[in-house]
């Protein structure tokens, strides 16, 4: 089920009353579109094309017009929909695990005069509200994981803006480390969804202008607000891009930055770790990866997600690592809650409350917790617990309540552990099921460093400086218990668990717990634990998913926008969007 | 005009389509509500009582179940409604003026059980979408101006809660430094809006719960969906609250903690300045006050605003200061303009621009501008500028584009000048109008050290430093330009102006961006001045107006709160919100 559905649809759906639930509409035969799916491969892409010559790697967006991911519209113009955002998180995520040897990516595009119109308008006014926002996370997400692949695994990210990036395709843009444009006396940089859509862009625009390229307020404000963008001069002036060069210098001025870039990476090369594809099981209401499964409870609007720990202990050295490859339990596990987490969030809306439980052997978790660490200078080990952060991140910005169940037989264990501090709530059992196994060994958790640095949030504090923030002596007296099991009682008592009962309460009050979860308004929810979640200071990605995305959801929701006179709705119609004019 | 409105039509207007116009509706009896005028004064107060005692205040808080600022609601249980919350405002502006000796300030209730039940929820149930953020937005500053006496004036605000304070009424408290909860064996703190109402506290009770108060996020999250709350010893001990006691020690413990704040404030005691009636005046679209004005151009869906420089040289000294009280030019023009603000922002939601100029003589603003600092010490200077300090946030916070335009006559000079710095956009003309006055003088700016340190912007910079937020060479180039005139040539060299042209393009310039301005959907400007206008660090304040504010709003525009059967709407009715289950 999806939400993407056409005109009349989405208005019905827009303005829907409470309680009518969120019923699939499908398209123009009545067909509901098939679930989202989140599998692909370069040899299968139809927007892009990834070529690698030597350390320097091409990504070339050319959107096939007629390969929209639902029906309804064109993509013309290098416009994207999720379908082709779909393409290019995959293109990164193998440039980084596939091509050590890549140090700078080059991202330009196929067409003449056009890089990329930015995401597809016509996409946009027929989707409904809750498409629109998830779509809108997830190019963030993938946005931010260049940024990370600048920053953190030696891959500069170049766009050659070959022709205008307008909205989306400046956002796209505006994620890379270094922007150059073309100067063909008609190529511009622009934002113009404020003045033609009447929505914000959503993919982090106003944040990076003014927070990552330091452009100034009121120069800003006009850029936001002049559709047709600015060229040249003006944007490197005012530092909307780095440098504009004519095409009779662009082939060789990229090639010099693109190598200029490689040559400043200590990336290490070698030989990739091919991601081949997941190995999935759904079989109706299970989903099924290894280490990972997922059980939904359509009438409680749950899903149970269990990690399992490793079968075995970690290879012996880096080598060993690498010859595992996808198989390298922290990698499996993460590609596959990370292929569970995208695949809840886009095709199961009306599952509010994910329960995160863990399963096996705690002192295997924690070998491959230290190996982590100890090994985070190779170059794939470095990978995987990068990717494991973003995965991590993830779950810190879906709107869905996080739980973590914490029972006999868990392995919330250093890096496994992270997922209960992701969780909104911890409910950890003080002792075992009597009724179920009384000989069972009771749970314990174990922090260890890898929940004190290699994990950031967005906001730059680990989850667990951001949940003892403002109270540096519990942070200390959780540091001092670093490396040791502790049991319920020792967890509460320094602050890790929210509720630690013995077995005659415990399952009670899981159980009400969740059952008063699933009785609250899903949008007081996901404003609440948008605003619970990030404590303390705030950086460009907090900013964009907690600010801008909360903006921009709001004006998402307005008549002005989506109303059938609304900007977004009238655009491309050559009918002209009709305002109620109050400033709220 | 209001925006307040009855059920039918409330609903009515939330899924009015865009162009239909926000027209004032009235209520019952089809009577547009008179505008909302915001002086009142002790003597006049319905809903709160002040009395003075020694160094010690104390503000109880009984609301007049019949004093709502419209028809439709009862105020009971000390629910409070707009204009309870300007009784408040004025309270809180008045201890600093007229109270010099008032040390420390006890908040409480005149209730028995009952400290605050919160915002009316009738009241919010029945008023249209703009009501309600606007009413949250004025209930936030008046809070944030709480926490600023504390922090700045040496007045430190107790929150005795002699009952139970609920939603807005835990948030008030959590505005005081300390928290006192009666231990009666009923009272708690809460915020029920999630579990009850479907909706966020709306006056910064998520973030201060966890970014002032430092309590964990998992507890925050059990707190924020329990809608009957905690108690003493755990509320203590989550940090929801700093002391609990029994009647029979209430009325020493609360003694002994102002006494105690008393004794550490270096509040200077002292004559007070008694904040006398404003001298206004309303003739059709203009309104008048000393040194401010305004012009209403309905049609161009804009307010010109004028502020006079002073009259004459400051006095010599304090003492000559404390003479003139209300009539000291600085705290007379912030009065006004503070006035103006608020009038515009509640009465006149149709206006989406505001443009400012100045008018006067520079070496006079000049001369103030100096004294504010030389005397920053002297306690009514310090208030004056403390003052004029929120004034300025309220305009960043004001959701209207903000204009300034720089022509021969002005006095953008120092403490003027950071009016033009809160603006969007600043217009400079380069040289003079040569078909009005060709004699005139040119415009000049002066940028003095006002602009750089005694009022910042609520994510903790100047204005100045905001505008040059990533470039520290043009900050200080900017600070190397301080005290001398700068021209519009100058100006723009620095950028200190958007734009500096001479008067054959200037007035088209002017005119074709405010028009182009006028025809922009007011959720879109709305949303991207809000993230234009803070860039860099977060505090709780930009925090409770960027974030949570932003969620709440796109909250109160959904069909799960809002509509027919929403949470908000059927609270009370004893019908059950029913909700659309989507998690967007």
């Amino acid at each position: 089920m999806t939400a993407v559905q056409h005109d009349e649809q989405a208005a019905q759906s827009e303005t829907a009353q409470p309680g009518s639930g969120s019923q699939p509409v499908g398209d123009t035969d009545t067909q509901a579109p098939p679930a989202v799916d989140f599998d692909t491969n370069p040899g299968s892409y139809r927007h892009w094309a990834l070529s690698v010559d030597g350390d320097v790697a091409t990504l070339t967006m050319k959107v096939d017009e007629d390969g929209g991911l639902v029906p309804g519209y064109e993509l013309k113009m290098n416009s994207y929909d999720l379908g082709v955002d779909i393409e290019l998180y995959d293109a990164v995520q193998r440039l980084r695990f596939e091509h050590p040897e890549v140090k700078s990516v080059v991202m330009t595009g196929g067409l003449d005069r056009m890089f990329c119109a930015g995401a597809n308008i016509r996409m946009l006014a027929q989707s409904s509200h809750a498409w629109k926002v998830n779509f809108c996370k997830f190019t963030n997400e993938t946005r931010n994981g260049i940024e990370d692949a600048t920053e953190f695994s030696g891959q500069t990210w170049i766009a050659a803006l070959n022709g205008t990036a307008a909205g989306g395709g400046y956002e796209l843009a505006l994620a890379c480390d270094d922007i150059v444009l073309i100067d063909d006396g008609s190529s511009t940089v622009s934002l113009p969804e404020v003045p033609l859509l009447g929505v914000l862009p959503g993919t982090g625009g106003l944040t990076r202008v003014v927070d990552k390229r330091f452009v100034r307020k009121d120069r800003a404000d006009l850029f936001a607000t002049k559709s047709e963008g600015y060229r040249g001069d003006t944007a490197v002036q005012w530092g909307l891009i780095d440098a504009t060069f004519p095409k009779r210098e662009w082939d060789e001025q990229i090639a010099a930055r693109a190598a200029d870039a490689a040559s400043r990476s200590t990336r290490s090369g070698g030989q990739g770790v091919a991601l081949t594809p997941l190995d999935r099981t759904i079989d109706g209401d299970t989903i099924r990866y290894p280490y990972v499964s997922a059980s939904v409870d359509r009438a409680a609007r749950r899903v149970d997600i269990t990690v399992e720990g490793p079968a075995d202990s970690p290879p012996a050295d880096a080598a060993g690592v690498l010859e595992q490859g996808v198989d390298y339990w922290p990698l499996a596990l993460t590609r596959a809650l990370d292929d569970l987490v995208l695949r809840l969030r886009t095709n199961e809306q009306d599952l509010g409350s994910w329960v995160f439980r863990t399963s096996g052997d705690a002192e295997r978790v924690l070998e491959y917790d230290a190996q982590l660490r100890e090994l985070s200078q190779d170059w794939f080990v470095n990978e995987v617990g990068l990717f494991y952060k973003r995965l991590l991140k993830r779950l810190d910005v879906t709107s869905r309540s996080l739980i973590a169940v914490i029972e006999p037989g868990s392995c919330y264990a250093g890096l496994l552990l992270e997922i209960a501090l992701a969780a909104d709530r911890q409910y950890m059992l003080d002792g075992v099921y009597e009724d179920v196994d009384a000989d069972a060994t009771p749970a314990t958790i174990v922090l260890t460093a890898c929940n004190d640095g290699l994990l950031p949030m967005g906001n730059g504090l680990t989850r667990l400086a951001s949940r003892f923030y403002g109270h540096d002596d519990a942070l200390e007296a959780a540091r001092a218990a670093f490396d040791r099991p502790l049991d319920a009682r020792a967890a509460d008592e320094i602050g890790m668990v929210t509720s630690a009962l013995d077995d005659i309460d415990f399952e009670d009050e899981v159980r009400i717990a969740l059952e008063e979860r699933a009785s609250l308004s899903p949008d007081a929810l996901t404003g609440m634990e948008a605003n619970h979640r990030f404590v303390g200071p705030e950086t460009v990605e907090t900013k964009v998913f907690g600010r801008l995305t909360a903006w921009q959801n709001w004006i998402f929701n307005r008549p002005n926008a989506v109303g059938e006179q609304g900007a977004l709705k009238v655009y491309g119609t050559g009918a002209k969007a009709k305002f109620n004019w109050e400033r709220v």
